[in-house]
């Protein structure tokens, strides 16, 4: 574009900082994106002093060049798909692993409430959804977390013994993540729906699709997941709101190793036929993939950098690598976006689910730059588009090699958050996500954009610096 | 970008007209896009003066506005698949239809002629190559056009009676075109290879692949096409050069219906991986359509939109709306483009295959910009692709409201490729092409960009004034 046509061009406008500028420019139809900015260490001088004080440590930037090489180091690969009973480590009977950090049943959200008595009906444990709140309040059913069990879960994220898991094996470390299938649109389990549509097509998953899958992929020996999502990120996909590429890339990997192994037709076709609808059916490959690629970098002294960044739809909470499995958490804000017709902000549910892994691995919202789609649909350009990515390379560590976006002129998507940047900055990562109703049993009512909570990247940074005897 | 980073990035050229500009400054590893233009009407006063009567005739802007509607008009759906001889109008044993315009056999190139004897020996027509080429020097084979019987083949563009082809029809006007199906890369019949791998294959074509096809085809009432490239126009295939995403796409929607009509599992394997591994499977079917949607434009009067683009190795060829069958047609020219290893542009055969179809309904390099993999296939970045399809704009009718590119702010690709434009500015169509080796039995050695000779416009501009009944 030359100059003569930037400034002959209508006007846009991107605003860094208070949204109240962009909602008043909005209601004059003037095209705005929203970057969110607030003032270094929010003004804060102490929180300054600290972020200071981590920069100028070597320790940290050493840790931080270690956490990145692990994370790039990965080499992964779809193995198997088996019960989760099978395979995910210390899950038991009567075990319901969800989305997110710890949150008691008092204080779970609605669809978590219904994806859990939906679960508790499926593994027969209640014979329905009123006996199933009465079996969770008479404590007959344990809880816990998927990132604490290798495993991560969409929105919900309900994991319980029966359902099929994808076995993703991470060949630079040894390490495997799961992760269940992914159910498609409409009424599912992970947005709370739990009604016998939902349940049906679960049990399909555990008496047809699940072996099916497993059986082909331990057929082939494996599947390579980096370059599908390097082909994906070339062919729109940024893998969290938009699945289609890859969706559509590992069901032509995956269509003649199940054409094998399943002999009756009409049930390979209800296959195909399945996987063929689901666009988001990726997502879930691509979560337990980032969660392979996270695992190892856990644990590393004196990093910086995020591991883990999860929603239970109550709160958002992250896990940093320097910090090890602490938690720091606080409540889940809304997202921003669009509504299904029939249905307003004031329908939507807190942000929820495990999903935000892809964005802590350089996905989703830090990839956005090559699925303009995703932003047009919130009402946003080619150019807004850009501008999303380009604000995460001022929180990361680094770019990935093995996954460059065509729109940037192939640059690697930026890859680890570094949460001294976060403070620092005060830019919070973007993560692209669905929104849920708020109510139990109603499903997806829009998707949209939303940030974490500022302040537990605040806390994380106090407990690093303390940790390395550093204070203010 | 601001303008402190538009000054601030490295040197990088537009070169406008002459190519020697550009050429100097790649010497001097200057990143460069080469646009092709010329002065108007190449600065010659009677070409322009005949320019000026055209663009001041209402009839020929009416009928711009007819030839237009009724590509946009066009509905098209993969309904079959059939061997040639079933379906294909005006085709006869012995008979070889081959790309681009008439070429008798001792002007043809040679790919052009290995394909034909590899085809007469497919056809049982003759025993051997030697004997094929005995066959059609004694005249025991009849030449035909693709173009002529409502069909279109890539590169050589082989077709004869036995080959599978797809039948596309276009709802809105109840016409049918025919393409055969894509082999993949490597050695084959369209670039002019012709051993045991070859025919293997298309055998293969005849006995299973294609009888397959047809019957999931018929079982479906057939593939709507239009939103399969509005899809995969979003995901980064320009439909010439690249129909990975498309590939995929035809891919996911046939799979559940071959599953239903092939019971060998093996065979159905084979089928999944052929159509798998082979990324250009989509470009035949999107040539097929170009056809289906250009044929009702014929034959408008005092129309000057091209409805054909197609080149035989030896010649490219126009023919224009208002000047109906008559083809105009000059030398083809040498791709710009890059060589697989071991091959250099001295071993390029000159422009050839009825694949340009898919640039006169807006696809191709007039889609470049949706496929900035493309240009940096060449050394071009995602700006240069831009330029490529804002070029177009230059010298079309219209735009499709259908297909639209995420890149250009979901902007619809450029339909309609007016005569009188491309000669008063100069501006070549831009073809994105595979590059065939000039010597019979190689195949392909590189990809690249070509233009249509400049003289066939000017003639075609001269026929149509002359059937209006204008003169310089």
């Amino acid at each position: 574009m030359t100059v003569d046509q930037l400034l002959s061009t209508p006007l846009k406008v991107v605003n860094i900082g208070l949204a109240g500028f962009a909602d008043d420019l909005r209601r004059h139809n003037v095209p705005v994106v929203q970057v969110d900015w607030s003032p270094p260490a929010k003004g804060d001088p102490k929180l300054a002093a600290l972020v200071a004080k981590l920069n100028a440590d070597e320790r940290v930037d050493a840790a931080n060049r270690e956490a990145l090489a692990r994370m790039l180091k990965a080499d992964l690969v779809a193995v198997d798909v088996r019960p989760a009973r099978e395979v995910v480590p210390r899950l038991k009977e009567r075990m319901v692993l969800h989305a997110g950090p710890p949150v008691p049943w008092e204080r779970m959200c609605g669809p978590l409430r219904a994806a859990v008595q939906g679960a508790c009906v499926l593994e027969g444990w209640a014979p329905d959804l009123a006996a199933a709140e009465k079996l969770v309040l008479s404590g007959g059913i344990q809880f816990g977390q998927n990132h604490d069990h290798d495993a991560v879960g969409p929105m919900a994220g309900i994991t319980t013994v029966s359902m099929p898991v994808f076995v993703v094996e991470n060949r630079a470390f040894g390490n495997r993540a799961y992760v269940t299938i992914n159910e498609g649109m409409g009424k599912v389990m992970r947005y709370g729906a739990n009604d016998a549509e939902v349940l049906t097509r679960l049990r399909w998953f555990i008496d047809k699709l699940g072996p099916a899958l497993g059986a082909a992929l331990r057929q082939s020996g494996g599947l390579a997941l980096k370059p599908i999502v390097a082909r994906g990120l070339s062919m729109g996909d940024e893998n969290h709101m938009r699945n289609q590429a890859c969706s559509a890339l590992f069901l032509r990997a995956i269509a003649p190793l199940l054409a094998r192994v399943v002999s009756d037709q009409a049930e390979l076709a209800k296959m195909f036929e399945f996987l063929g609808n689901n666009e988001m059916f990726f997502l879930n490959v691509a979560m337990a993939m980032g969660k392979a690629i996270t695992d190892p970098a856990r644990g590393i002294e004196a990093s910086s950098v995020v591991t883990t960044m999860a929603r239970n739809g109550t709160e958002f909470g992250i896990r940093v690598s320097g910090t090890g499995p602490e938690w720091f958490a606080a409540p889940s804000e809304q997202p921003r976006g669009v509504y299904f017709p029939g249905y307003t902000a004031k329908d939507a549910n807190p942000d929820i689910g495990d999903s935000a892994i892809v964005e802590t691995i350089g996905l989703g919202g830090f990839a956005m730059a090559t699925a303009p789609a995703v932003v047009s649909a919130v009402g946003g350009t080619v150019g807004d588009a850009l501008n999303y990515t380009r604000a995460m390379y001022d929180i990361t560590v680094g770019r990935s090699p093995d996954w460059t976006m065509p729109a940037l002129d192939f640059a690697g998507v930026p890859v680890g958050i570094d949460i001294r940047k976060v403070v620092e900055t005060g830019i919070r990562p973007t993560i692209n996500t669905g929104i849920a109703h708020r109510l139990p049993g109603i499903g997806q009512v829009g998707a949209g954009i939303v940030n974490p909570p500022f302040s537990i990247f605040e806390r994380a940074l106090a407990a690093l610096a303390a940790k390395l005897g550093i204070g203010a």
